[in-house]
């Protein structure tokens, strides 16, 4: 076992204590789609708060409550799914910078999921001016990781 | 507008009201790929569970508990997708007995949300023997559901 495969493996088993999961080993094509999946599953949860966010719909403090629940459950899992190994193996966005810049690329994603969190939290008050504004923390937090890791292209 | 095309847009705007989104229009692939989404997180979490319920994995009540009330929250998204006009646009493993026999099908799907709800709240037992019952009758209704109305390759 060579030093690249430890790493991968404790990688494994840290992203599967993190997220509650048992991966045996790392299938980069499996990972690619997880967190593929993942982000598809919040951009459905994220576009209606989008239209309230940008007037385009009416705010509606019931949808905000429970789209953002589900997106602050949903940002914890597809980080676990950016291991060694897994920047390739079936066509991805996912820049290859991703495994360059693992601090930078982390510091993002957490970024990210502390913006949802308190996006989460300000919704319970049923707030419109609140929820723009954590929205819009939010969208910042989305756009920055995307402008920085995700092309425009998928490669293989 | 024809009468598909109406119920079409009622059964969006049903989709909508129940899953908190705001659909404009039916697009078929991004349905398909979306119910394939959460299909996908939902296998991710149902992993760890299925191995502790076949005894090759030691019972882990908090990682149950976690998984379980994510699969709860999830087996409620997808069949929202499942409107007029989504039955093909994309490759698919959907039968098309989904779209002949809706009352049969909405009923499976409805009995994998009540099983998956009795898991996520016999999890918070802690109780091996509870969850390895809980989590059987839920593989029951996957399986029922996988054998009537899933195909064993895609289609188009």
């Amino acid at each position: 076992m060579n030093r690249h495969t430890r790493f991968a493996l404790a990688f494994a088993a840290l992203a599967a204590a993190t997220a509650g999961t048992a991966i045996a080993q790392v299938k980069p094509e499996a990972e690619i789609r997880y967190r593929q999946s993942v982000m598809n599953v919040i951009g459905r949860a994220m576009g209606p708060m989008g239209a309230m966010a940008q007037g385009k719909a009416p705010f509606n403090a019931a949808v905000v409550q429970k789209n953002s629940a589900l997106v602050d459950t949903l940002i914890q899992l597809p980080f676990g799914s950016f291991g060694p190994g897994t920047d390739k193996g079936a066509p991805t966005k996912a820049s290859e910078k991703i495994w360059k810049e693992e601090a930078k690329f982390k510091a993002a994603a957490e970024a990210s999921q502390k913006a949802v969190a308190k996006l989460a939290a300000e919704a319970k008050s049923g707030d419109e001016a609140k929820f723009k504004a954590a929205f819009g923390e939010v969208g910042k937090t989305c756009k920055a990781c995307h402008d920085d890791y995700q092309l425009k292209e998928a490669r293989n």
